[in-house]
């Protein structure tokens, strides 16, 4: 996804957060209060800030809230937990700070959506505060790779297959079994107290019953979730902004959501 | 849903659609292009346009498109399918009159949410043109009384009871048989070719799995549908604005929703 252009009013600069490299990413305008804690795509073993940084700047355009995205470790240099490790130190550093967790929104795609998710699985279950909402663009939430999308869409998807997948997959797995619930949220995890999420996704991705199942779950959970579903759009399509409309409409919606979920501790403030 | 406070800068005038009586419900402001056609709910035998104008006015403030409610017939005087013959032949008066398809979003709550749906549907199978989106809140859509939530919702629904919903359901149906789409669409409907979908719903609602079944329906058949789920919230909670936020919340995606499903035929216009 780096070839997208990324827009020019906003500025990037390096920062370090939980031990790792990452970049703030403000709005041209006075910033809104809140953080959204960005983890991109690339399967486990592949992308930087710089690669989900079209995506991730026009979610800062769009709602004038700061982002800061981070270089989490990869596979299979660092397989799981070693990224989890890492985004769940990057919050723990914000709430540290000082940053009240109802100003935090977690956000990725693909693999780092998936994070988003498993890292405030990681969070409640060490009894931290958790965040005021989760954006997940055709996240991954599967390592056992059982949802029915994976055989029902093998021929639809553009750009994965089951066999590629499983491929990025073991790099990241180096042997661990995929049946524990921070490597298949969609199928394992308990979401009970999770905060609101948005989940976005193509009708015609492998990945699709990833997310179908999350909502599933969380619905279960007594969660609030938006399954957002486009026809015909490939992954993570809402990076294509200004080249697909259903781009630009799903970060829309999606800039939405943020507002929405950020705006409740600004009251009460 | 009578007692929420309509808000006072919209106007509401009278008309006649479609052999039917109707209320023209418009912005303070200039108004936007196209129509929000409005279906109350009611359960097909209750309800009238201004026991739903709350959300209806509610949504014409958001977007500034006019709404027109109609009043369509009910049971048990006209069962299945007068009401779903009153609101195709009020959509077909709109276009009579030169509307474009792409200007005219249906959107209605409860019953009225099923009307959304299989108007659509009547439409479709009339070769007319489809609308430009379909929004429901909380929307009955199978008379089956299939969905798994009809069991699991049970003791959680504070506002229905499976008893309840069957003895209104049966002065609908009349004797005739629910099996079929226009009675059951979340079960039965093929929905190819449907406009964007969506679908706000609460976690404890015996009608959950309608929504849920919907939205499988729809992805299954290739169309954009967003399910959007809120925890611990009343049926047609966004009718609670001003009351709830997440009444108010909800209302403005389907404000976004909506202006984005208008916002096309303009730029192409």
């Amino acid at each position: 996804m780096g070839q997208f252009p990324v827009p020019t009013e906003i500025t990037r600069s390096p920062i370090e957060l939980g031990g790792r490299p990452a970049v703030l990413v403000r709005p041209a305008t006075d910033p809104h209060p809140g953080t959204i804690l960005y983890f991109h795509g690339g399967s486990f073993s592949l992308g930087s800030p710089e690669t989900a940084m079209a995506l991730t700047a026009r979610l800062v355009q769009q709602t004038s809230v700061p982002a800061v995205s981070l270089d989490y470790r990869l596979a299979p240099e660092h397989p799981f937990p070693a990224g989890i490790d890492d985004c769940l130190a990057a919050y723990r550093e914000l709430l540290d700070h000082g940053a009240d967790p109802s100003s935090i929104v977690l956000a990725g795609d693909s693999a780092g959506g998936g994070l988003a998710v498993t890292t405030t699985l990681a969070a409640r279950d060490q009894g931290l505060p958790l965040p005021a909402g989760i954006v997940a663009f055709s996240p991954g939430l599967d390592h056992t790779r059982s949802g029915a999308s994976m055989s029902t869409r093998r021929d639809a998807d553009p750009l994965f297959t089951i066999e590629g997948m499983r491929r990025t997959g073991d790099l990241y797995l180096a042997g661990q079994d995929p049946h524990q619930p921070l490597l298949a949220p969609a199928v394992l995890a308990d979401l009970t107290g999770f905060p609101p999420i948005l989940l976005q996704v193509g009708t015609n991705e492998l990945l699709l019953d990833d997310s179908v199942r999350l909502a599933d779950r969380a619905r279960d959970a007594g969660v609030d979730v938006i399954l957002d579903v486009v026809a015909d759009v490939p992954h993570v399509f809402p990076a294509f902004t200004g080249v697909l409309d259903e781009a630009d409409e799903a970060v829309e919606r999606a800039a939405l959501f943020i507002t929405q979920r950020l705006r409740r501790p600004v009251r009460l403030g």
